[in-house]
C-alpha cells in the first residue's frame, strides 16, 4: 500500500480506544471530531459501547466497512497480535504508538523485528513504533491528539514528539504559517525517512520540509532522495546528537567517529539540505523558505531606525556570509531626500528617527531599495510595529499603510523582505499584516538574519547544483581480476589487511600513481632492486603480523649504498623478529625515496549512517592536531573533489605559500577519484589508507598504503 | 559633581519644552510625570507660559530654586550657549540629547569640542551628546520618554538607543526582572563609560550591570575599572562593530587591525566581564545573574520531557563548555523509583511522558538531582508550564504546586535552576510563580542553556580571579639609560625604526635572549667574527633603508667557511645597492645559526581603544595561514603569559608532538613577561616584531627584531 494512503487514510480504527480523558485513545478520538475528520471513525475495546458517541467494537474483525488505516494505542507485547488481526481485516497501515521497542534493549528489539516480520507477512505499513502518531493536517486525520495544529504548506519529519510539538506550537503562537503533514518517523521500523521524504516530494499540499533527526536507519538512502527532493522543494533539517553526551541520549550508536557529524553536515549540504544547528531557528527557516521567494543574488541591504540595530545586523549577516554590499550613489541620494540629516544612507541604513513622525517612510526606503539593481533583499530591524504601541494610533495606522506596501513590493518585485521587530511577540496589527503577505516577521536579530541567510542558500545551492552529486553507489563497477585475486588472496589467508606491497599492487591497478616498489627476499635481493631505482631507497618490512611497521621499527629511509641497504636490511629483520619472535615475515619492501613535496593524507571508512566516506587533509599536525580535514560521502564528483580539497583550512599551503611552488592540485583530485572509484569496486574494502602521499609541484606520490577488509 | 548627584537629580530644567507630544521636550515631562518623579520639573521655553500644568519659564536664569540638572531637548548648534546659561545658573549636569556632534564630521567634532570646554569652565558634567537620554527607574527621573520601565536591579549602559529601548521592552515582555539605571553614553564627550562604571559598583540599587558597545573612547580605563567592578557586581556586555561592515556601521574608526574584536573579547574577558556574542541572550544573561546564585561547580543535569530537547540541550552545553556529568547509581535510582520505565534516568534526564499525570514529579526530580553532590545547577528543557495550557486545569495547579517547591528549592539549596518552556511567552501561570522566585524562563532553548552556562562563567572567573591584572601600565618603570640612547640616537637621525642590531640590544638590556651578533663593517670583520662564534652563520644587511632585509636579498644562511662568508658579504653588499643605489648601509650583522626548535612569533602594536597589546602565535602556517595567536592587553602577568601559549589551537605543536620533544615554555613565558616590561618602559616604542624567536627545548633565541617608534 502506498504511504499516500496510509497519509490520506479515509477511515481508521482506534485499537486500544479509551474513556479516560488522559489516555490517547480517548485524545485521538476527541482531536479527529475537534478537527472535522471526515472519514469514518471505529473505536476498538472489548470493554466499552461507546466512545465520545461513536459505537465501540469488541474487535478489529467486528468493524463492519473497510479500514485504510489502524492507530494502535495498546503496549508493545499486544502489538504483534493486533497486527495479525488487522491483516486479517485487510487493513494495509498502521501508526504504533508503544515504546518499549528497539530503542531499549535487545529483548525490545526482538519485538521489533517480529512485529516488522508480522506487518510484511500481512502487507501493513507501519509508522513508528515509538512514535507520537501522525496527521494530515488538511483531512483532520489527526492521529496525535494535538489540538490546533495551524494548516498549511510545511511537511513536517520529526524522530521526536516533544520537538514536533514545539515546532507547531511555535507555529501557532508566532506565525502565520502551518502544515501538511506531521509524521512522528519513531523507530523507522519499517517506513524510513527516505520514504516518507519521496511522499513529501510529490505531494502537492506541501512546499517545504522540516526535519528533525538525530539518527538514521538509510542514511545513504536518505541522502539520495533528498537531493532529488532539495532541487524542487526546500529541505530545512536539525542534527542533534553532536555533542558525545547528546549521542549518549540520543540512544544513538553510531558516534564512534570523531567528526561525525562533520561527515552529516557535509554529506546534507551536497543534498541540498539547509542544515540548522540552533533549535530557534528551526521553525523559522522552514517559515521563511514557505513565504519567501529566493535572494536571487547575495545582496542584502539592511534598514534600521537605530545605528544599534544596523551594527548588529551587518555583524551577524557578515558572520553568516550575506554581503551587505554598499549601495550607488543614486539610490543613497535617493534615500536622503526622505530621511533627516542624521541618517545614514550606507548600508546598513539607519532612518535615526526618520519614522517618528511618519513610520511610512520604511515603506518609501523599502521601495528605494528595491528597486536598486545592486539588492536582492530586504532585512527590516529593530522597531517596525511598534511605533503606534509607544507613541499614538495614528503612527500604528501609517504602519498598516507601510505593511500593506511591503507585501505588495515583494509580490512585484520577487525579492524578499524578512523583518525583525521586537515588538515581534506583541498584538500588533501592522506585523499581523505583513504577517499575511507572507513577510516573517521575528523578535529575535539574530534569527530573521539567519532566515534572510537561508534564502541565499538555498538559491546557491541550485545555482551549484550537479546532476552526478546523486550518492548512488555502483557496486563493482570496475573490479580488476587481479585485484579480486589479491583480495582473496588474503582472505584465504585469514587476512583482513593486505600487506602495503598488494594495497599499492590494488591501486596502481586503477591507474594510482604509487612508488615503484619491489619486495626484496633478501639483502642482496634488495640490492639489485636498489640499483633498478633512482636516489635514495626506503626499506619497509612486509610482514601480517606487523601492521604498523614504525612501531616494529621496520623502516629505514634515505639509503643510498650498498652497504647502507645491507645493513637497513639485516637491521630491519633483527628489529622485527625482537617485536614479534614468531612474525610471518614476507620480505622487504624496497622503495625510491619521493621527491619533495606536500605531504597528504587520504582515508576511507564505512560510517554506520552514510556508508563509505572520504577524508582529506594536510599531513602531521594539520591533521593530527588542528583536525584540519574534509569529508565527502561517496561517490564522489570531480568537482566535490575539487571543493574538498579547497575547503580545508590550510589549503593554502597546498596552493603554495612562503615561496613554496604550488602542489599539483589536478593529480590529487584525480587520486581522490580514483579512491572513490575503488571504494565503489569493492565492496569488500572497509578502509582504506593512503598515508602520506605527496604532492609534487607535477604529480603525486602514494608513499604508504594500508587497505583493511 | 559627582555623577551620583547627576543621576539622583531632585530637580530638572527641561530646556526645549514643548507642547507638541510628538517632541521629545514634551514627552519628558510627560514621563516624569507618569512615573511619579518626585522632584521639582521647570520646562523653559520662551514661547509658552504653561505645559502639563507646569509653568513654563522663558529662560533658565527665570527659574527661581536651585537645579541638579539640565535636559537639553534643543539642536546641537544651540548647546554651547545653554550651557553657559546653565552654568550662570549653577546648574552642573547636563543631557545633551541633539545629534550633529562628533558622530558627523569634522564641523560637529569641532562643536563637541567647542560644548565639552564651556561645560568644563562651568563645571557642568556632561551625558552624552547624541544620546537618547537617561534614566532613574527608582526614583522617577525619566528623561527618555519611554514608558513603564520595569524597575529592579539591572544598571544598564548603552551606546545605542534603540539597543536600549529594545533591552528595556524585552524585560517587560517577557521577564520580571527590571532595571535601577539607564544611561545613554552617547559620545562620551565629557563622562565616559568607565565613570558610570564606577558609579553603578558602589550603588546599592544595582547588582548587575549590563552594557551595548559598539566603540570606547577610553578603553583602558574602561578595563580598569570592569576589573574592580566585576568581582563584585557581574558585567555582561554585548559589543557589536565586530565585522567590517558594521564598523562602517558604527562609525567606528578603530577596525584597521583585523583581529581587533578578538582583542577586544579576550581584554574583556580578562576584566571578569562576560562577553556575549548575540544579541537575543544579552538581557537574558543579564536577568539569570540578577535571579540566581552562580555554579559552584561545572555540573549541570539536563531534565527533559521528551528525548529531542534532551538531546539538543546535551549539544548545546557542550558546545559552550558546560559539562553535563554521569549521575550516581544512588541518583538514578531514586529518580527510576519516581518515573516510567521508559524514562532515561542518566544525564540529561528524559522522564518521557512521566509528568502527564502529575507534573509535580519535575519538583521530585528537581529535589532528588539537586540534592547530588555532583550537580551544582539544573537546566529543565522543554514543556514545563503547559501541562495546564494542553491538557486540563487540574495538571496546571500541579504545576503551580511544582513551580513552588522549586523556588524554594533554590533558595534552599543555593543551586539555581534555569528554566526552557516552549510556553514561555504564553501566559502561564506556573511559570509567573517561576518567574517570582526568581527562576528565569525561556521560550529559546539556546537561550537558556547559555543562561546557565553564564552562572557557571562567572563563577569561573572569580575562581582564577588575579589580582595582578589591572591593567595599570607603570610607565617607564625599567627604563635603561643605554636603552633611551638607542632610541634616541635613531630619532636624532630621523629614523623611526630601529637597525635590528639596535633592537637586539635593547632586547638585551632587559636580559632578552637575543643571538651573539656582531656588526661588520667588512668582509674581513665578518670573517674574523665567525671565528668567535659557534656552527654556522647568517650574514644580515643593516641598512635604515632596507627594512624587509630579504626582499633586497640581504640575508644569507648557514654559511661555514671563510670563503662562504666573503662571498655572502660581497653578494649581499651587491643586493643592497642594487635594490637602493643609495641605502645608507651601517654594515652586515654576524650572527650564529640558532639552534633548531620551534618557531614563534611575539609581537606588539598600540591597539586604538585600549593601548599597548600582545600577541603571540607559532611562526610560519599557523599564523600566516591559519591566524592562529592570541592576544593580550599590556601588562601581562605570569600567569598571562602561560595562558596564551596554552590557548592558541596550535599549542600541541610547541608542546611537543610525533617524536619531537617540547620546547621550553618557561623561558618563552619569560619572553613574553620581557616584552611586556618593555613596552611598559618605553612610550616610544609604537610596534614590536619579534619573528623569528625558536624556542628550544632547553632556553629560547630571539633570530630576529624590529621596533618601530
Amino acid at each position: 500500500m502506498p504511504i499516500k494512503s496510509i497519509l490520506n487514510a479515509e477511515s481508521v480504527a482506534i485499537v486500544g480506544a479509551s474513556k479516560d480523558p488522559t489516555k490517547r485513545g480517548f485524545q485521538t478520538i476527541q482531536s479527529l471530531i475537534d478537527e472535522k475528520y471526515e472519514g469514518r471513525i471505529y473505536p476498538v475495546n472489548p470493554k466499552e459501547k461507546k466512545i465520545l458517541g461513536f459505537p465501540c467494537y469488541k474487535k478489529i474483525s467486528d468493524i463492519e466497512g473497510p479500514i485504510d488505516i489502524a492507530l494502535i494505542a495498546l503496549p508493545a507485547r499486544l502489538v504483534p497480535a493486533i497486527l495479525d488481526e488487522c491483516g486479517q481485516k485487510g487493513i494495509n497501515g498502521a501508526v504504533i504508538l508503544a515504546v518499549g521497542f528497539g530503542e531499549t534493549n535487545a529483548q525490545g528489539k526482538a519485538l521489533e523485528e517480529k512485529t516488522l516480520a508480522i506487518a510484511q507477512k500481512n502487507n501493513i505499513r507501519l509508522i513508528g513504533p515509538n512514535t507520537s502518531g501522525m496527521m494530515n493536517i488538511h483531512s483532520g486525520l489527526n492521529l496525535v491528539g494535538l489540538r490546533d495544529t495551524p494548516k498549511g504548506s510545511i511537511g513536517l519529519l520529526s524522530q521526536s514528539g516533544n520537538m514536533a510539538l514545539t515546532l507547531i506550537t511555535e507555529a501557532r503562537l508566532k506565525s502565520l504559517k502551518g502544515f501538511s503533514y506531521y509524521i512522528g518517523v519513531g523507530n523507522e521500523a519499517d517506513i524510513k525517512f527516505h520514504e516518507y521524504l519521496t511522499f513529501l516530494k510529490n505531494d502537492p499540499k506541501t512546499n517545504v520540509i522540516l526535519i528533525y533527526v538525530e539518527g538514521m536507519r538509510e542514511g545513504r538512502k536518505f541522502l539520495q532522495q533528498a537531493y532529488q527532493t532539495s532541487i524542487k522543494k526546500p529541505i530545512v533539517l536539525l542534527k542533534s546528537g553532536r555533542s558525545e553526551i547528546g549521542q549518549r541520549s540520543a540512544g544513538s550508536h553510531t558516534g564512534a567517529l570523531a567528526g561525525m557529524s562533520e561527515v552529516a553536515r557535509t554529506a546534507f549540504q551536497r543534498a541540498g539540505i539547509i542544515v540548522i544547528e540552533k533549535s530557534d531557528q528551526l521553525f523559522p527557516a522552514a517559515e521563511t523558505l514557505a513565504c519567501l521567494p529566493t535572494l536571487k543574488k547575495n545582496q542584502v541591504a539592511i534598514l534600521a531606525d537605530g545605528g544599534g540595530h544596523a551594527t548588529i545586523g551587518a555583524d551577524i549577516l557578515t558572520e553568516l556570509s550575506i554581503d551587505v554590499p554598499e549601495l550607488s550613489e543614486k539610490t543613497q541620494n535617493k534615500l536622503k531626500t526622505i530621511l533627516p540629516q542624521a541618517a545614514s544612507v550606507s548600508n546598513p541604513i539607519d532612518i535615526a528617527g526618520g519614522a517618528d513622525a511618519d513610520p511610512t517612510v520604511f515603506a518609501d526606503c523599502a521601495e528605494i531599495l528595491l528597486k536598486d539593481k545592486n539588492i536582492s533583499g530586504l532585512l527590516v530591524v529593530g522597531l517596525f510595529g511598534g511605533y503606534g504601541i509607544r507613541f499614538s494610533e495614528s503612527l500604528g495606522l501609517m504602519e498598516e499603510d507601510a505593511a500593506h506596501r511591503m507585501g505588495k513590493l515583494v509580490k512585484k518585485t520577487k525579492k524578499p523582505i524578512v523583518v525583525h521587530s521586537l515588538y515581534g511577540s506583541e498584538k500588533s496589527h501592522p506585523l499581523h499584516l505583513l504577517r499575511y503577505y507572507n513577510i516573517p516577521v521575528y523578535d529575535s536579530l539574530d534569527v530573521a538574519a539567519k532566515c534572510i541567510g537561508v534564502l541565499w542558500e538555498y538559491e546557491n545551492y541550485h545555482n551549484s547544483y550537479h546532476v552526478k552529486t546523486n550518492f548512488v553507489l555502483n557496486p563493482g563497477a570496475k573490479r580488476k581480476p587481479e585485484a579480486i585475486e589479491i583480495i582473496n588472496k588474503a582472505k584465504n589467508e585469514g587476512r583482513s589487511v593486505l600487506l602495503e606491497h598488494e594495497a599499492k599492487r590494488l591501486l596502481a591497478l586503477h591507474g594510482a600513481p604509487v612508488t615503484r616498489d619491489l619486495l626484496a627476499k633478501t639483502a642482496g635481493e634488495a640490492v639489485l632492486f636498489s640499483k633498478n631505482l633512482n636516489g635514495g631507497m626506503a626499506l619497509k618490512i612486509v610482514s601480517p603480523d606487523i601492521l604498523h611497521k614504525s612501531d616494529a621499527r621496520g623502516v629505514k629511509v634515505s639509503l643510498r649504498t650498498e652497504k647502507e641497504i645491507r645493513k637497513a636490511y639485516s637491521e630491519i629483520i633483527k628489529n622485527a623478529k625482537a617485536f614479534k619472535p614468531d612474525a610471518d615475515i614476507r620480505g622487504i619492501l624496497v622503495s625510491p625515496m619521493a621527491d619533495e613535496g606536500t605531504e597528504v593524507i587520504i582515508g576511507t571508512k564505512i560510517d554506520d549512517q552514510f556508508g563509505p566516506v572520504i577524508m582529506f587533509g594536510i599531513g602531521g599536525i594539520m591533521v593530527e592536531i588542528l583536525k584540519d580535514v574534509a569529508f565527502r560521502v561517496l561517490p564522489i564528483s570531480y568537482n566535490a573533489a575539487k571543493k574538498m580539497i579547497q575547503e580545508i583550512r590550510s589549503y593554502p599551503i597546498l596552493k603554495g605559500t612562503r615561496g613554496k611552488r604550488p602542489g599539483d592540485e589536478r593529480a590529487l583530485r584525480r587520486l581522490l577519484l580514483t579512491c572513490s572509484d575503488i571504494i565503489e569496486s569493492y565492496e569488500e574494502i572497509r578502509e582504506m589508507d593512503l598515508n602520506p602521499v605527496i604532492v609534487h609541484e607535477k604529480g603525486i606520490s602514494i608513499v604508504d598504503a594500508r587497505i583493511i577488509l
